[in-house]
């Protein structure tokens, strides 16, 4: 008789509906794909066990009690998709504590309790597999974890939140702005309710927080990574950007240089011709540097039922095939590896583009160069229109400098706020050539 | 005592030397990697062994003698990077049964024997891996293989040669003839002094071919993947092309359909928004379409020293790791599977581009647009200008259809080549909208 493999579900929303479909409607692609191992959902955990689903998840299997799911013994596999970071982490702790096997899709509980979770899974010899935790459908942490093995990574650029892509794209395409571009995602169930985690890098950085320890073996606490929204970027903004021939992306981004690690979420200006200002809409992009290979560019759907589950069956997969085991057991994540440091990201060197407001009367772009100046930043380009109407006082200046240390940047940038010819906070981002 | 691996490299040009400089300049990343296992360079085998060579190669190791070094109880990997198809297939064969593991990089030779080499590598308990022979430094093999397990492939569309992408970059960034872009690859070194493999697409098939038998199971004939190059590509092609928004890429396709795959390599007109059309230089990309995932896209070096030695050296680490032997015993790669079958590329849908030299008097457009009528393909748009001068009695006739079967849009053009009012054979290109 052919060897089964039970899953339990533990959320059944989304994603994990596209898991029962896969596991039922492909049930033979499975089996092949695993070497002749079946794959059966046995447990399903819901928070409302009598509401009408999918006929791909069998009603009889439908409880709300994960406790009983994880302990059954026909299941070897428990599916986390219930996100958050407290029920989630006692679940997982409680499969791995019971032998099975746990893939998930969260990385928040990764980002916060990774060390804690894979010492759990260490102890039990299991493994915890988390394809989907970060960019959907791509195959991000198989890439970076096993494909790149003969690589130091050195640079990450992602593009992780597909909301603040989708958002962006609209800004830039149809010069919206962005309370507009917000609005028509909600409408369109890009966007949430409350985007807040989505626009602030919030979950940008909780999927920073993951590649960065596959690729550097560090731990990040949520304030070892700074972050910055897409909230105070205006539709000048995009339009000077483009103006430069620049987009606007919210990139989350690692650099590595000797053995130290900056990690940041932030906008930054990338040439249009660059692979990831191509991408739109709601799509998910990883631009990786290896030392040896170069860089490689990983691409597609960021979210969504099927791309997601996609990542999560590949994961039941490889577990099926014993992969996921050896992986686990050679790449000793969240292991405390202390290789790289975290540093600031006010030592990494960027060119910039700096936005103000400034008061329409004669030594203000003086001013506001001796402020770069004091800092030893020196000036790429100006651009300064004449002011839409004659009665208007406040012009728009838009400064683009050569490459500066970033916390040198950020104390001119402090010091010209303070100008009395500038009207309102400087705006800046930094700039990828 | 850490346990160690011994490797052989057969073959020591650029992609051997690169191999060497990994293991031996980053032995210690290696080690950690494979999980504590230590992997050492015990025998290079190369033509002139007394050849001066990088210091990453212990000149001690080298000898011309490939059965002793395949035989050598050090060795537990073999290396194969000589290319060819008939040494490299003993050396393959020879390895296996010494009980060897082996990596190659070598499509011809995949494309070729995949079926013998495989099957005798089940018999011997050992595998091949071969994540550098497409694509170089992009691990395409392990994406479509392990990555997108849940899905069934629906489609491939690769730039898979870097020669032909640089040659067609040149063409559409500056306007080039085939003929000068080609003499400024070979002057750049991305083209050989021969680049007949790489620009009439029999490069692409091969890498093709591999791909398909990844994705469908199938086992392709040189005569299955219909070619056509990039040679008749004229300057007036990539400016009409550019013209109506496109950039012709030459691609490798797969297009399933029923349990049917057509495979070709063939130049395509694709939007300048896309994705592939974006991919410039030397470089590669590929784009699968999974049935549940969608579309992912995976971009980087296709060739060079480095980039292909990541390859080779991430295959290494698998079989360190102990994942590569999972995956070879349940990938079942090139075991006869008749699940899909290879269908001629006629039956394909597509929008066309045709260019023909036509003479400029009354009635030509309406023979030429009869012919296709006949065949029942409409047409979307026509680009006829003046001629240049007022003597010239022949003029480019440009013509982009609606969709249609490739099959009939070849018996069209073989009819509109036959007409008087035509001078010169009809050149088309399928267009991707």
């Amino acid at each position: 008789m052919a060897e089964s493999l039970g899953i339990a579900l533990i959320g059944c929303g989304t994603v994990g509906t596209g898991v029962a479909k896969i596991l039922t409607h492909h049930a033979n692609r499975v089996t092949t794909r695993t070497g002749g191992k079946t794959v059966a959902v046995k447990r399903v955990v819901a928070r409302d066990a009598g509401k009408g689903r999918d006929p791909a998840i069998p009603s009889a299997s439908v409880g709300t009690d994960w406790t009983t799911a994880v302990a059954d013994p026909a299941v070897q596999i428990v599916v986390e998709l219930i996100g958050g970071t407290t029920t989630a982490k006692q679940i997982v702790l409680a499969a791995l504590a019971a032998g099975k096997h746990v893939v998930t899709a969260n990385k928040a509980l990764l980002a916060e309790h990774g060390q804690e979770l894979f010492a759990a899974a260490r102890k039990a010899e299991r493994v915890i597999c988390f394809e989907a935790a970060v960019a959907g459908g791509i195959p991000i942490i198989r890439a970076m974890g096993e494909s790149l093995a003969a690589n130091q990574i050195t640079g990450i650029q992602g593009i992780l939140n597909g909301t603040s892509n989708f958002i962006l794209s609209s800004m830039a395409d149809n010069g919206a702005s962005y309370a507009n571009a917000l609005t028509e995602a909600q409408r369109l169930g890009y966007a949430e309710a409350d985007p807040t985690l989505d626009v602030d890098g919030s979950d940008a950085a909780h999927k920073l927080a993951v590649l960065a320890q596959i690729a550097f073996g560090v731990t990040a606490k949520p304030s070892d990574i700074e972050k910055q929204g897409i909230a105070d970027i205006q539709a000048m903004d995009t339009r000077y950007a483009a103006e430069l021939g620049y987009t606007i992306k919210l990139l989350a981004e690692a650099w590595a240089a000797d053995k130290t690690v900056a990690l940041h979420v932030a906008p930054v200006l990338l040439r249009k011709t660059d692979p990831l200002a191509q991408v739109r809409g709601a799509f998910n992009a990883i631009l990786v540097t290896g030392d040896v290979v170069g860089e490689t560019l990983y691409q597609g759907p960021g979210a969504g039922m099927m791309p997601t589950a996609s990542s999560v069956v590949a994961d039941i997969i490889d577990i099926a095939v014993g992969r996921a085991q050896k992986t686990f057991t050679a790449a000793k994540l969240w292991s405390g590896s202390r290789e790289f440091t975290i540093v600031p990201s006010e030592k990494v060197r960027s060119k910039f583009y700096l936005r103000l407001l400034v008061k329409d009367e004669p030594g203000t772009l003086s001013e506001v160069c001796r402020c770069l100046a004091n800092e030893q930043i020196s000036i790429a380009s100006v651009i300064q229109h004449e002011p839409l109407r004659e009665t208007e006082k406040v012009v728009p200046l838009v400064i683009m400098t050569h490459l500066a240390e970033t916390g040198r940047f950020r104390t001119a940038a402090a010091v010209i706020d303070k100008l009395t010819s500038v009207a309102g906070p400087a705006v800046y981002f930094s700039v990828d050539d």
